[in-house]
């Protein structure tokens, strides 16, 4: 066996996550465009700079700082030690993608954090909780002190916030002082679910630092995290560095970020993940759907036959720990990404039959 | 302009960085050879086996753990997070990347250890130097425990050790109870410069943990660090996700090293990087030179109206902080790559006269 | 004014905490007599080594490490980071003073640990809510990674755990292979209440780690760790000197725990402290009280009125944040100590009326 | 043997440590009379209150906040926390204890500083050395950035700066934008040595935070942190109570500053102690003197014969790691405190011969 051999090839039926997913042609085109001649490293090149301008322009955020990093987890944990000390408490939903699945990632880059949960309806922060838990917040030096609050769009479960929502949230964060920040690892999904602007979802509803998901959207191996206060850009700066996040060959960062954002891409290829997951929720009908998400994500309570029969034709899903049906068995979790075709949905469907 | 135009076109003369040449093509090829289809992310993918199993390979080190992060410093400063707890003491040269390069890099990931400056001639630690430092060294309480010892090879000015330089100063450590690693971002030129086999040259040695550099050699984001002990593959898993390094897909990292690694081309990559340092040297001439180094980095004393003659060619390349002539000025710097052309080197000794 | 002035003369009605209380004669006379000569600095000396030899011997553990620290937080955070690795989790009530009163001690002295709240009826964990957690624990590395129990005995709000309890609990994170700590702040109090030896409340009961605690019970400023398992005891030297724990005059810390443990002298002063919490518990009979404590702390629903009336008369107690009326209002919180005298609680009994 | 029994009884000759001394009558005598009564704790008490005034009094410092901690180590670590964050370097005497002496203390409490050293003879700074240093320092974001001096007196070796060494110091390193800090350990013996009152040698110096020893010079177990710019106190109180050293019966830490202040006794004590070491120096004769320490610190070169005749009369004292004999030997160590008597130095000197 070669190594070519080994390179996976497409399995019938993939809804594992939306990581799974090649990278868009794209995107590979603008790294091999980038792949030209010296550049100077560490960000101090052309392409990175446009790349940063690119995004201002599309957040309408002149004054922002952007920068890039390698890995989700990395840009939310960085983007949270910019508004949290050690001593201080970050306010997120119980299913945050940084509560449960980072490893403990952003208590490391904060020095300690403390992720506070507040709970919400399907995967969403409930306003009144929201305000309820911030106006029991102490100050006293016995507690950690309340410092942000981190919103998710899409959420965990798939469902987006209209910025409407997240102005609310952001609200009730910023008139108790907190800052805010959105992990947008699937922020493309959202603004596609929601029609609202980049500018409109995030400064404008109140968000301080933004973590712009690039992978799950058809990216390699990049992320940006867009601070609307420049004051804390410095900061950030020499965070990325010491956190091993100030890649080399910055210039291929950028140039992912430049292929997918380029006419619009990114929010097409939401857009498709989405209808793609809209497709399979439609097939699926209401009765067995569970969550109401409106973005790529399903979760479903398909009967035990019906999944041995799809993952004998070899498809792959999750079974949730924390969506769970009405019998309290694990919910069925099926992600779809820019590169789920029609009929592979189709194929899906009538595995469950 | 358009994003295109930004893209940075080969400047005459780039000396600054190895880091500033482009992904060489086979690594951009076996990235998109990669780029087919579905596949399980975070590294559970058969292409990310298969690149662990030819580094294994390679380094004859069936037992050995290989995990793949994004950058440098992260590679090294999780590969000393397995080495020194919190309270230990990482002995260096002073000169290394780790101790001057890394905004603390090694301390936050080791949540605070201590980096101990072992002196020597060239960039190469000393072993009377490191003995006696070890002969000293205090096991009580209120001072930091020796750990572990971090050699650079090829040094950060450009010398090479050779393998029974690793092994002496590995087994000086050893016998002291401390772990080892070596820092391998340019282990390939320091393999064509001494001849070793990778297995002699870390393991053999008495390596314990090596960072396996590729961005410096041709490669785009990748690092991969090498366990030679299994039984800290888990803490390093665990470290790795906390740490924001471990990426979703993971399949280009590994396609990236095995397009780099495949049929010895890093070699002779890094032999071609020498050669051209060694053409430069050359044309220089012994009087010029400063540091003894046989890698890809030249040292030189260049005098001024040389250097404005440069630049306004176009030069690139840095003033040293650490090197300096024998009247005190900064030397002047130059880094040879995988991308290095005659013509360039030849160019530059002109303009140097 | 003089500084002789300023000192606090005896609230009329003190019942804010146990912390209020002086030190008890025996303990200042403990010190006056270790207060003779010279004594080698930070533990080694023979006070020092007499006073861990007690403990040891009070607690039937010949091999037991013991170790002095100046506060009770940083004895729960030292005894959590010997059970946790920074990427851990930590299980304790939702109430805990891990949790909640010490600014995230834990989560600095670990280097990022997680607090997992695990909930239970009157401040105890309840088992089956902790079988349920841990059985669900993953070991993905996208998780912390489950490492310890820390139990509280006496709880938060007053209440005891029987020895009985504490094994159960302790054996069921046993056998998820999670360590246990126990938060002895006030343990002489539980002691005192369930009649249980120092040995059958700890290590009999599958107790890793203990922090004893002092202060609230008469001493001034020291707490012991007993390490049970003396393996840790190296590493825990080392975390206590690194964070400033290691005191240089040693002997007065051991001389503290001497005069507080000599001749059951810590566990007459936990029963003197728990009987005036229950002749206040019988004075406001069982329609005011909130809580279902036996130890040194009372809950009740004091109408506003009474409360008034009872600070009108200088007395000092707290308004819970956690434990509330039936009808949602903060439960007025005494805590009893040593030096609490029946006229004391008669008095504020008088007052509510 | 009972527990008295072990209670060190002075040995003839200790000279190991300042820290073996035993607690000032007086400083005893304030903490009994303070031990009346209940009072609020965790420093909100009247007698805390009072010290920390009667200490900004005596630093003519009006403004400064003034907080009680349990250790030197914690204190100095503490300190540097607020003037360094985590990528931040703390520039020292290679000898400094905060250096050498505190298993990494200060790295935990930044989260990861580096201590930059900056050598000078005999235990100070040079100045020249650290003009030059800080003028090469760098912000590139791949290094730490330079943020704080920390400057000790007496030095580690015994020798005093006077106040204007410690304001020229300071003043380079405020140019450069860096904080100040005092580790104060052995303040009195340096102001008995120089004159200085402790405005001159602290704020009107350029420091910005003192750590203010206790333990070294009469007290028990308290040590007072002194930030002249009172913008940094919250965030102080938050790191203390953090660190675990936010004392629950604060009043005794703070009536032993009170006992050891009152009246300039500490001044005394200081004076006395540097007397002693002055009495042994001139006993030795300058042949045998290394260092030139006017404070309470001797180092000899003192012959092997003449060591073991006074180790054969009891005699405690430390070969030195750092101050070494024409020849390399180890120097004698012998410290003087509080409660060294003349005639305990005339024995020495008799033993020495």
């Amino acid at each position: 066996m070669t190594f070519q051999d080994t390179v996976t090839t497409e399995p019938t039926l993939f809804f594992a996550s939306d990581n799974g997913a090649p990278v868009h042609p794209k995107v590979m085109q603008a790294m091999a465009d980038a792949n030209r001649g010296m550049a100077m490293p560490y960000g101090n090149d052309p392409l990175t700079a446009a790349a940063a301008r690119q995004i201002r322009d599309l957040f309408e955020a002149p004054e922002a700082a952007v920068h890039f990093v390698g890995s989700g987890t990395a840009a939310n944990a960085l983007s949270l030690a910019l508004l949290s000390p050690a001593w201080g408490g970050v306010y997120c939903h119980p299913l945050a993608h940084i509560n449960n699945d980072e490893c403990g990632a952003p208590e490391f880059f904060t020095a300690g954090a403390k992720l506070l949960p507040v709970p919400g309806a399907e995967g969403r922060i409930d306003p009144d909780a929201l305000r309820a838990t911030l106006a029991g917040m102490s100050t006293s030096v016995h507690t950690v002190q309340g410092a942000a609050l981190s919103l998710t769009n899409l959420t965990e479960i798939g469902t987006a916030y209209e910025a409407a929502q997240v102005a609310a949230l952001a609200g009730i964060a910023r008139a108790a002082g907190l800052g805010v920040h959105l992990d947008g690892s699937r922020l493309a999904n959202a603004l596609a679910a929601s029609g609202a602007s980049p500018a409109e979802m995030t400064w404008k509803a109140g968000i301080d630092v933004l973590s712009l998901g690039g992978a799950k959207g058809g990216m390699m191996n990049a992320e940006a995290v867009v601070i609307f206060d420049p004051a804390m850009a410095r900061e950030f700066e020499l965070r990325r560095k010491r956190a091993g996040q100030l890649t080399s060959k910055m210039r291929f960062h950028a140039a992912q970020f430049h292929g997918w954002l380029d006419e619009g891409l990114w929010l097409d290829l939401g857009r498709h993940a989405n209808a793609m997951a809209e497709r399979m929720r439609q097939g699926l009908g209401p009765d067995r759907l569970l969550a109401a998400g409106t973005g790529n994500i399903v979760f479903a309570d398909i009967p035990e036959a019906a999944q041995d029969r799809l993952r004998a034709r070899g498809a792959l899903f999750y079974n949730s720990r924390t969506v769970r049906t009405s019998e309290g068995r694990p919910a069925c979790r099926m992600v779809c990404s820019w590169a789920t075709h029609p009929v592979d949905v189709d194929a899906f469907l009538e595995a469950v039959g």
